[in-house]
């Protein structure tokens, strides 16, 4: 098993960076949550509890809470957590600070809209002389911080850094597993809440739970060709980042990309769902960039690129439905 | 696209034999619907209703309800669709009656115990001179007959044939996608069910969503190496017959396997779930056979195994809780 690293910093103080301080305290890490919000972290500092974002879980007196950026730079294993749209102004920020010897986790999921970046290469290119690595898996906050066992994918370039970032965070209830695949890791998670879009769609029109597992099984299918055409490797898809963060997100309805979906089925508007008070579901912003990067690549997404047309108002959603659910007839394995 | 058979056999008027007639019916073909109980028969030829077995949808006039075995000489093609255990007695029956010509599908899901033979196997000892087929797939019994959209895999050693099959099948909201892997096919819908019941006790325990969708992606991957090892290709366990069967199974509380792992979960014992008069879930059975399976080929199934262990008694449910939830830190893809 690789050597921990003893000092992880936590960027992000929301529900599912709370969540990966715990994990790395269960681990054994001197853990550092910092937040830009210098009240909100103080309050936690104080009552040891993420009120606003996780409520419940108690956060141990070894996880200091800071708005401090200075003390990011003791780190040695740096967890990127912001939302996916704000993790290149937050390396603005706090780039110099880092030491750097420190490895940068990319931990949000979620493509660039501007740039159709994914958030590994954001960091690399605002942090080139670092190492650079992703966490992407199964695992809802609430659920990891409750200390219920998950298993995620934590990928690098070079795997002797995946490693040693899985071990930092495994735990009993925890396990990382390294990859050497990081485009895949990363495209999985990302993809994955478009396909969950339209999983939404059918549960919310009714269309029974044999056509949402066809959809499902078929939405891997083209993720899985376009990560392959990208320079993922297949197998990537089949494993905690692709299929099983996928089955998370598509079959819960504790999945805001699921929810969407079935919210458009129940016939609320795009614009309605989409409005800033409303809860984020990456898949709305994804889908777009996916179906871009489909074209691109010559690659076949009709369920991705469905989600998208109807998204920008180029397709009704009773037309969607009858192209995700009805194929012509051929081989299923193309 | 292939040219249908025209006279479509069902033998076995169960819930799925009763949908695939009307599936058959549906796309076109004249449908012949076999049972061996004359009294259910001829309720159903004057009702219009399988009222047993699948209240609610009705039968076309033009499906034949029918006990009479010598009805079964006429067709093209021959759906078996009887509980996995008794195929090989109703081919002992049925199997002099059948045309020389026809193609005889198998539908259930399930090794058969005695044996270990998968449902092809049985067929094709029984009816050597015969094209053979396997119908495997995600899709309830009720949905199918309502007509919500559904889409399976049909398998055939020859592609040609599994193409004719699915032309038979195949109507809007039924989509059959021919495969040439029968052995993949088969394993996917049978091994299936032993996940399904591990994902149950994982659910009955209440350990999260999280853990239940990585025991599910683990499942897969050792569903998928066994598979290999007997033959098949892991690519079918990438779609319908193997993801999306498990999917739909492991994910559903429609499903007997999962609940029968809830129930477990919920402290009842093997014996009671196991009575007579309990829904058949056959994962139960399949269990055993498949972990020794594994053993003969070499293939680690820690799932599989575990769930063999405590329906054989020799684990207790929270000791193989362990063994399901955690496994040593390596390479998530072996």
């Amino acid at each position: 098993m690789s050597r921990p690293f003893r000092k992880v910093a936590v960027a992000g103080a929301g529900a599912f960076g709370t969540a990966l301080a715990l994990v790395a305290e269960r681990a054994g890490a001197s853990v550092t949550l910092w937040t830009i919000d210098a009240a909100a972290a103080e309050r936690m500092a104080e009552s040891r509890e993420n009120s606003d974002f996780l409520p419940g879980p108690r956060l141990p007196e070894t996880i200091a809470v800071t708005s401090d950026m200075a003390r990011l730079g003791d780190a040695d294993c740096v967890l990127l957590v912001v939302p996916s749209q704000a993790t290149r102004s937050l390396l603005t920020g706090i780039g110099a600070t880092l030491s750097e010897d420190a490895v940068v986790v990319a931990c949000a999921k979620g493509i660039e809209q501007e740039t159709g970046a994914l958030q590994g290469e954001i960091v690399r290119a605002a942090l080139p002389e670092h190492q650079i690595g992703a966490l992407s898996g199964p695992g809802y906050a609430a659920e990891i911080a409750r200390g219920l066992p998950t298993a995620v994918t934590v990928a690098a370039s070079e795997i002797a850094v995946a490693e040693r970032v899985a071990a930092t965070l495994s735990s009993d209830s925890f396990r990382a597993y390294a990859s050497d695949d990081i485009i895949g890791a990363e495209l999985g998670g990302s993809l994955k809440n478009v396909i969950a879009i339209a999983a939404g769609i059918v549960e919310g029109r009714r269309l029974g739970e044999s056509a949402r597992a066809a959809l499902v099984t078929r939405g891997l299918a083209e993720m899985s060709r376009l990560g392959a055409r990208m320079g993922a490797r297949p197998e990537t898809f089949m494993g905690l980042s692709g299929l099983g963060d996928l089955m998370l997100t598509a079959m819960s309805r504790q999945s805001r990309n699921t929810s969407f979906g079935i919210a458009l089925a129940e016939g609320r508007s795009v614009a309605e769902l989409t409005a800033p008070d409303k809860p984020l579901a990456e898949g709305a912003f994804t889908a777009a960039i996916a179906a871009r990067l489909a074209r691109e690549h010559g690659i076949d997404m009709p369920i991705t690129s469905a989600v998208a047309a109807v998204l920008s108002g180029r397709l009704a959603l009773d037309e969607a439905i009858a192209a995700l659910v009805s194929r012509p007839l051929k081989q299923e394995i193309a």
